[in-house]
């Protein structure tokens, strides 16, 4: 019964991704399709995509991860404790948001509740959206406490 | 001229990725195909899967630079850097290896030209081959004086 009630308490939050443009190529987009129906298992992660970032900010709720070149470079064991955090507080969505190649304003940063960088390395913005699905189903396989093994 | 004999130069040399470990993915397989062939006007990039570390290691020359989790982690303009010095010195290949999920030996990083990390991240081992598919493309833009933007 314990597995259970964790499950539904796990299933009860989930994380959207929000990103400006689209993936524009099947094999990626099909990836990114896998490890979101794998994540209905856990926490359930969706990823839509807007047209530039004046509508990203009007969809962008509360908390909010912006993905930013000058952010904090974390592992995925802590990616995992802010997410882990946030469920037990009740959140019922966290949002991350992938900007546009110029990257969040001074606004955009103050009004984040965490600002992340996925490398040092400069990444084109189609990989980084297919990292950021597969951190985030790591992250709950992680919260799970279900094994997932290098691919 | 001066451009001619340029693109001669870093014709003349080659990069090599070595990794234990298919894609299975034919999207991936897509992606990184694609990466590869566009190096060909540039520094030229070729991937080449072996069985397991004891192949990887028969097949490595130098200079070489493994992938491993407590390398350095670099922007990609200093691994444009490390390529470019060794193509200024007339290095014919630079071979990169991605091992296995346990990751290199003492033995493999004392041997090992540079210890490169994508990121903090723990990554899917297939995700590193399009990773440093990437990069290695990207760098070889940055060599040529191409632009090449955010996608």
């Amino acid at each position: 019964m314990l597995d259970g009630s964790r499950s539904r308490s796990l299933a009860a939050m989930e994380l959207r991704i929000l990103a400006v443009g689209k993936l524009k190529h099947a094999g990626l987009e099909g990836l990114v399709a896998d490890y979101c129906k794998r994540s209905r298992a856990q926490l359930p992660i969706s990823l839509e995509h807007v047209r530039d970032l004046e509508a990203l900010r009007a969809r962008l709720g509360r908390p909010r991860v912006i993905l930013d070149e000058r952010g904090e470079q974390i592992t995925t064991a802590t990616l995992a404790a802010w997410i882990g955090e946030w469920r037990d507080r009740g959140v019922r969505r966290v949002d991350f948001a992938i900007g546009d190649a110029h990257g969040f304003g001074d606004e955009d940063r103050k009004l984040a509740d965490k600002q992340l960088a996925l490398s040092q390395l400069t990444l084109p913005h189609r990989l980084a959206q297919l990292l950021l699905v597969e951190q985030l189903y790591r992250a709950g396989t992680i919260l799970a406490g279900h094994p997932y093994h290098h691919q």
